[in-house]
């Protein structure tokens, strides 16, 4: 059992976002168990029970692990390779040649860069669509974070065989490490895969219950293509052919319609908003504000780093809320509720996990603890929500327990070797980038 | 003499931005005195002087010190204090009752908090618009920071004693502390002081060469409400009253016309371009790209913490970049070279100091390192200056050098006590929170 001891103040322990102060969480196997106040009764047997590893959380402020639930973690690769190009030469010249270049153990290496980064941020849970899916299950497996996986299946390049792989993957790995990997179906998007695929993958998804992690309206273009070969924009076509009849993650969700917004509402489709590169990409600008309005679930996504460049879900999400704040010319949208809710409890459904995204009894043990100590952004306090939120950093994050098992103490990884990582990755770039 | 030794990377050594690899920097009191390469035959020589403080740069990246050209850093006492409020509430019932129960003491201890934050995120020099200039002063002196100073002159409260301040401020301190102090006058706005207010901080610029600094433009309503009583913009109106004929540095300008940005550009103003406050505020989006294009020099702000939540200007110029890149439907727009600039030689030409902005010979020892180690965000390498202002933090400043002398070194900071200001912070909060 595991007790984080003596926190200054907890959040995402209820629905409101009231925080619990002056407390303490008991973790036991995979879940937590109890959490409760020093003051309680049980408070010095717990602590006095042997078989207690306590971690001092004094001064220290407590969130449930952050989901992150657009990735493509392999393109941590290409970091900092091709910035502020046109989206046209960015793919076609750079990204494109870049990947086609990568082989399976790039994207081991690459991943493994991307789990570090994510898990240093407070990222516990991780929601991806790339290729090599046995080598990211490696990764995952070795470094102890949650994932969400989906091959990424275009038609032109994997036709039927994406298909099989899909299925295999399902049959191999669902539920995989105690249901810490998960695997979902992920066509790419509506222009690279035809309504006929489109359709093999419902039937997928309907023999395995699958949800399925999908691009849709990213790009002015892709919406404006579609509208004139078809009269439709993307939204409605994958409504009319059925796509939202399942569980739907829809990442991006850019450029839509009024009327595209009431479909995905009634259709309970799941939107993963990614800030960061939608604004570094100058894709365009969501409407964050009538989507949560609608009653839509939005979640935050980082997409791959060479859109980003980081994989800070804090500063990413100050970033959603700071932009709706800005264009709305409103300092009351996307408030700090919304906030927190966005990157915990919206993920938790977006990926339809009810174990995840929440500090409460009978919930998975994904829990990260802020160390307030020597760092100016948390005085005066008084709102902790606030300094982290408004003022901190996923630098800040000390301590991340994931599925019950400490992962990193005073930003130390106790599962993966930084330095090998780094270097690794180091000498990929170096072949990959010629 | 200090020698930085052995950095992996420097930039802002060039107008063109290309960093310098695998070299050193010697300091000789507070001027930069050599930058080289280690392969240079110096090299070796003043390694070995005895006179040589050696500060191992290995694996580090060095920047110019950077420079926040609009504060008031007294607000820090209030981080936190009233989010996601609408303007005029959080003026009238948050913000503006809270400063009515600041002392001296408090703005202090408020700008030591400040300075402290600044420093730990590689800011050097700031220009601060707030009172207590006096007590501001001494935080300045014992924290080892450069900053420019200004008196906030609000006509209603402070009438001609203010001038007489200002004026005193100008004859005790400007140039005090080896140039480390410069005094500016500071009239809020034009809003806030009248026509023949502002003509006599006019006389005292004249008479002392002094710049000024003062808010333009910041909301619609402001704008609105200037034309609808005179016929003219702000920026119209100070034009025409002479003021531009002064160093102006401007802090906001978001809400600006074609022809403002004419006159702007004509009389070079500079803009201080403050996007955190105005994207948390929903003060508007500046026209950042079209200022530039006009040839106008803009800096880059934080605002007070009130309205940030943060000092960082690493995230804020980030910020910046990706909102422009946003509004413009243009990942081009703000380039990494832009981004470098305006944290650093925009700046330094706002602020009028030839001294600062620069990692060149003769120029003000002011010299930031950046550690990388331990942190995915500076791998791969591909770029790094890519990967510190797309990918890093603030948080990632190791060392920070000021007028030649050791003022942070491994994020401790030598000047100040960190715990004795958060507690002093803490307490002072708690009585003007009441």
């Amino acid at each position: 059992m595991i007790l984080i001891d003596n926190f200054k103040e907890a959040f995402g322990t209820s629905s409101n976002n009231e925080g619990i102060k002056n407390g303490y969480i008991l973790l036991e196997g995979d879940k937590i168990e109890k959490i409760g106040s020093i003051n309680d009764e049980d408070y010095g047997i717990i602590k006095d029970r042997e078989d207690v590893e306590i971690i001092d959380a004094t001064g220290m402020l407590v969130l449930p692990g952050l989901i992150n639930t657009h990735t493509h973690a392999g393109m941590n690769l290409l970091r900092g390779y091709a910035d502020d190009y046109k989206l046209h030469t960015w793919l076609t010249e750079k990204i494109w040649p870049f990947e086609s270049r990568m082989n399976e153990e790039d994207i081991y290496w690459g991943t493994k860069l991307a789990i570090i980064e994510m898990i240093k941020n407070g990222v516990t849970t991780f929601n991806d669509m790339y290729f090599a899916t046995d080598r990211v299950i490696d990764a995952v497996r070795e470094s102890g974070i949650r994932a969400d996986l989906g091959y990424g299946l275009i038609e032109e390049n994997d036709g039927e065989k994406g298909l099989e792989e899909s299925v295999r993957l399902i049959e191999m790995y669902d539920g995989y490490l105690n249901n810490r990997v998960k695997i979902n179906l992920a066509p790419h998007s509506p222009y690279t895969c035809s309504e006929d695929y489109l359709k093999e993958v419902m039937k997928i998804a309907d023999k395995y219950n699958s949800m399925i992690h999908i691009h849709v309206a990213e790009t002015k273009e892709e919406v404006d293509d579609l509208v004139n070969d078809s009269g439709k924009t993307p939204v409605q076509y994958l409504d009319e052919i059925g796509l939202f009849n399942y569980h739907t993650l829809a990442a991006h969700g850019v450029h839509l319609s009024d009327n595209d917004i009431k479909i995905l509402a009634e259709n309970n489709v799941h939107i993963s908003h990614n800030p960061a590169s939608n604004m570094k990409l100058g894709s365009g600008i969501i409407r964050l504000k009538e989507l949560l309005d609608a009653g839509i679930n939005v979640s935050l996504g980082t997409d791959g780093v060479a859109s980003n460049n980081g994989l800070d879900l804090i500063h990413d999400v100050r970033l959603a809320s700071y932009l709706q704040k800005a264009v709305n010319n409103d300092p009351t949208v996307i408030p700090l509720n919304n906030i927190l809710e966005i990157v915990t409890t919206n993920g938790a459904k977006a990926l339809g996990n009810a174990e995840i995204g929440e500090l409460k009894e009978g919930k998975k043990a994904d829990v990260i603890l802020i160390n307030t100590h020597n760092k100016p952004a948390y005085t005066p306090d008084y709102n902790s929500l606030s300094n982290i939120f408004y003022a901190g950093s996923g630098r800040d994050v000390d301590t991340v327990i994931i599925d019950g098992r400490l992962i990193m103490e005073n930003r130390e990884l106790k599962t993966l070797d930084e330095d090998k990582v780094y270097d690794e990755v180091a000498n990929r770039a170096d072949r990959l980038s010629e």
